[in-house]
């Protein structure tokens, strides 16, 4: 657990803030690129490979074509996600994860793990309120 | 890189749009809790120790008193920020992670770690642009 890389700096409790401000760059990075509810969604579905447009949505609910639309554009921005379009009749397209897109999964593993605990845990929770 | 949990099931290009949903659960469920672009902030500064509001929002800059008071209560509902109230002159309030908040760290130091390589990246890329 201590072995993180933030960790090994230290952001004390009486640390000014300029400090543990710096310490949160590299966070506030990711965040900026990945936050939402939407985009790590994307990624994770694409993790297992190409998709279309409407199979991504379909995987996702609750996530409309506009904002799936929107959420493609930003990720193609950051290079993490190309499009690929065929010549076929009719045109298809299909969305695929980068290289630099996949750097993404150690990530997306943790976020796999922490969630299937806190689940778990809201399960048993509210099991023992009924 | 494929030991991930979620890798161990498939979700394939032409799998059913059920079938990965369910794969998405985990991931969901710790996106409605951590989602946004505060709340990992927040935590990753209580990892360093008990800290007043104020010291919270010194360090996470763009954090106004007001949307950290918001999401100090939402993870204090989720379980995972205690508030310590002492009994001295004045009050002294402190948000401290619960023992449950402290699981998250191994998901802050990969968004650390991941977001380290991305500033890097971005500052070469714009390096070769000027």
């Amino acid at each position: 657990m201590e072995t993180y890389e933030y960790d090994k700096r230290k952001c004390p409790t009486h640390a000014s803030g300029e400090q543990c401000a710096k310490l949160l760059f590299p966070v506030k990075d990711a965040l900026d690129v990945l936050s939402g509810k939407w985009k790590l969604q994307i990624i994770l579905s694409l993790s297992f490979g190409k998709k279309r447009f409407k199979q991504i949505q379909r995987e996702i609910p609750g996530l409309t074509p506009k904002v799936l639309s929107k959420e493609l554009k930003d990720l193609e921005m950051n290079e993490l996600v190309e499009r690929h379009v065929y010549d076929t009749l009719p045109v298809s397209i299909e969305y695929e994860l980068t290289n630099y897109g996949t750097t993404i999964k150690p990530l997306l593993g943790e976020l796999h793990k922490w969630g299937s605990k806190h689940r778990k845990r809201i399960i048993a929770r509210n099991g023992r309120k009924n």
